[in-house]
């Protein structure tokens, strides 16, 4: 197996020469990946992972047919790109997965009972790992082999990632081996990050960050050069899809929440250019961006966990003064746009560790205004953001939690109803009560759909179902959804149990409905 | 209404002389509390609270007959006296209660639906009353009045404070005017405090906090002059009761978790002398810390919410270093033995701001072990901590989930069975789906029952079923739960909707079964 020779490619981007005798081919590398190992990947949101190796084990796998024959427990800041993790569940080689993840046959392998999944807080994940929970019942208390997309390595050996930073320091640390893909299809993101790691208790200190632009870290992740078993040149872009098209309800959505951000700053409880944003995946997380564009609110600044082509829109604008998060997510296009601009753009960006982006001391310190979509929400304001009928998994928990318990403004925004089979109003969104609850009755401040925004703030669990009901619920599903809370009412409150009243055996009636009948709506009064 | 004159006793604690013109009886201070006005006490778990304006206020009511005529917002940094906010309630003077409350005649209250009651995270209460959440719709976007007890006032007019101080700065920062109680049948408390306040986002700082004795506060309250309206003698102790005994089940469970932290130090997961304790309230709480008396354990610290009489104990023997929290709440035995030993045992104790003691910030941050006693919890480690049959509130979420969604180690304690009116085990505490969830899947780590204790950490869905309902539930049930999962697991597995089996429909038949069988073992076969 003599190495390959190094391209000029590489060779610009690998600064330290020693380095460039661990120059492998990926399809080289199976030894150290016995059946059975712990492996960490880089990569969050489906940017900065490696692409090469799992690519190269996964042909291994389907080359020689050993299907089910080498399952990994993978470890990934959150989800990878759907060419590598996608592929290894497809050919069963994925025994353990967390903490969050995206691909149609991931899920469908979780959901099959295949995969072992554990969703955790994005910021606790990589804090778990260190600790040494995650590893507990091994003889090895470390990872195997983690491997990491990097964009370049500096004289030191040290490495300066690509499009997100995640979990990548600890999955490091943890490790006994490491393979760095070096990807020369991508520019050298040097500069754009801001690297810290994760110290143990008692010895942890507090994250001196007051601001969005303060940094702590370093530009380049430190590695054990001893710990290094192989290099491999990597020469494709992050494979990432377009972003799904705002439609009419996610306008909505948004006029409603900008009228309420409108309506803090009037009243005095926000500053005139709001607080740090926090923003989700998805078109409704991006009609809010695009109706920022067009607000008169400016000099914003965000706090998130995923920068997205929409931000580059508020750049554009002069709206946004600087965005962090832990990765750069973009399409394609959004990706040539920000390569192409980089001296316009990544001055006022800066990426950071997952435990960082996602840390409840800075959320809460900045008062981040954070928003997310769920499930479900219920009428009492918990919300479902992983379960569909409280057994089927979709993506994992996220940073949700992370965002909706320390934000300053803990905001749910969802269409009123999705469609059933059926029925185009099949499934309402707001429901009796969440079959999964991720997010609790404590956590949530505002709720806001298509038909309007729910501000709960201060309320009772009965004020705020009324509130829910009248403002949020569909007009078909209001009806259906006070005579649910109006009889669990009546009944609670002869019982003495009025506090958060329940038709407790018919609470998933709706369900039920929708399972049986094709559609919510065919519920049968209680 | 000339002003009383002031004691000697009184004179001795009032160092400031142009306070002492402001000396009021409390039953002349009626014409500060108009009804609908909103009120904050200082106060937390039953300790620190005011006794005689709200004993005077209740008099007034009572002897006049304005019972439901005269009705409060009331805001206390949790529970009061019972002579206080519970002959409120009896009296019908609540209209809105929050953050937390113990009193029979308060959660009947609430429960009847006459008492607005919201629980919010202890430490995110003082912040969203600092950022006018719980005042918007108010004309008047402060409190009205705050009451609040004091040992002693600083010739700068600050104020010592008494057993607690809970969200006491916030609630004077919020008021229009304050009203202090000056309570010459306690010590003076000074330098047992450490005061904080809270800013407002943008302009907020780390807590620069790094081991369990650090200060950052002041020793006093600074309190606005003008804002004084009344200074008024209090006479007696904060009324406590005597501490639950421990039963045999609560030993079993110390058992348990002492053995689980011997396995973790072995491991090389804690430190020898652990990390901070956090402990609740209650008969299994005190169990643990009495267990660890009898420990090879020390050089311990605590960092909790409330210092309670077995903490004493701990001290005297050598094994605890320094605990902080935000209360003493000792019987009243406890509190001779500590003003008794004032020398002995205030230089290893420190009080702080709830938000502080609170904080996940800092709980991250010192990798706190945190233990709490739910009302039930679920096969996949979700857990209730507020809600019977998810309507009927008890005290509300307190601190828990601050403690718990933060916590190094989170870990809930409980009996794995408790009697119902007929049948000793009629109540499991390990059941299929809990009714209502505080504190979800995605935060705790460790089950215990005086059965056994799971490990869930790193565990799919799945994997904790099995090893709660073997570790953790009582025998009797064990088949019951079991039966339950499999079944659950054989119809969603086949659906393609595995990841976390339920019999969504049948998910509360076990509560059902209490309700109309008188006992949980009488649920039917799925």
């Amino acid at each position: 197996m003599a190495s390959p020779i190094a391209s000029n490619a590489l060779k610009a981007r690998i600064r330290n020469p020693a380095l460039l005798k661990k120059l492998s081919r990926p399809e080289d590398l199976m030894h150290h990946f016995p059946n059975g190992a712990y492996i960490g990947w880089s990569g969050f949101t489906g940017v900065g992972y490696p692409k090469k190796v799992p690519s190269a084990m996964a042909d291994y796998v389907e080359s020689n047919k050993l299907q089910g024959q080498l399952k990994y427990s993978l470890f990934v800041g959150a989800s990878s790109g759907a060419e590598t993790e996608n592929r290894w569940a497809q050919l069963d080689m994925i025994n353990r997965r967390s903490p969050h993840q995206v691909g149609k046959d991931i899920s469908k392998g979780i959901n099959a009972g295949r995969i072992n999944f554990f969703d955790k807080h994005l910021s606790m994940f990589p804090t778990d790992l260190v600790y040494g929970f995650y590893t507990k019942d091994r003889e090895n208390k470390n990872l195997d082999v983690t491997v990491i997309e990097a964009s370049e390595i500096l004289e030191d050996g040290s490495v300066i990632l690509g499009a997100s930073i995640g979990a990548t320091p600890e999955l490091v640390q943890m490790a006994d081996k490491i393979i760095i893909e070096v990807n020369t299809a991508i520019p050298s993101f040097k500069g754009l990050h801001d690297i810290t790691y994760t110290d143990l208790p008692p010895y942890r200190t507090p994250y001196q960050i007051t601001g969005v632009r303060d940094r702590v870290g370093t530009e380049s992740l430190a590695i054990d050069p001893s710990k290094i078993v192989a290099i491999v040149e990597s020469d494709y872009q992050d494979a990432t899809s377009e972003n799904a098209p705002a439609d009419d309800n996610s306008f909505r959505i948004a006029g409603h929440l900008i009228e309420f951000l409108e309506h803090e700053v009037a009243q005095g409880r926000l500053p005139e250019n709001l607080l740090p944003l926090q923003s989700g995946i998805g078109n409704v997380a991006n009609a809010i961006i695009g109706g920022l564009n067009e607000s008169k609110f400016k000099n914003l600044n965000v706090w998130t966990e995923v920068i997205q082509d929409t931000f580059l829109d508020l750049f554009d604008s002069g709206k946004l003064d600087y965005a962090t998060a832990t990765s750069v997510r973009f399409s394609p296009e959004g990706f040539r746009r920000f390569y192409e601009n980089w001296d316009l753009y990544a001055p006022k960006t800066l990426l950071r560790s997952q435990a960082v982006s996602n840390s409840p001391e800075i959320i809460r310190r900045l008062g981040v205004i954070g928003m997310n979509t769920p499930v479900e929400v219920d009428i009492y304001a918990h919300a479902n953001s992983t379960c569909v009928n409280g057994s089927r998994m979709l993506n994992g928990l996220g940073g949700s939690a992370d965002f909706l318990r320390n934000s300053k403004y803990s905001i749910m925004h969802t269409p009123s109803t999705r469609p059933s089979k059926t029925d185009p109003h099949g499934v309402s969104c707001i429901v009796p009560m969440c079959t999964h609850i991720d997010q609790t009755e404590h956590d949530l401040d505002v709720i806001v759909t298509e038909q309007g925004l729910a501000d709960v703030r201060g309320l009772s669990p009965r004020e705020r179902a009324r509130v829910i009901i009248n403002k949020c619920a569909h007009p078909a599903y209001q009806p259906i959804l006070t005579h649910y809370y109006e009889k669990a009412e009546s009944e609670c409150l002869k019982k003495g149990m009025g506090h958060q009243p329940h038709l407790l055996f018919n609470s998933f009636d709706l369900h039920k409905a929708l399972q049986e009948e094709g559609s919510m709506l065919k519920v049968k009064p209680w």
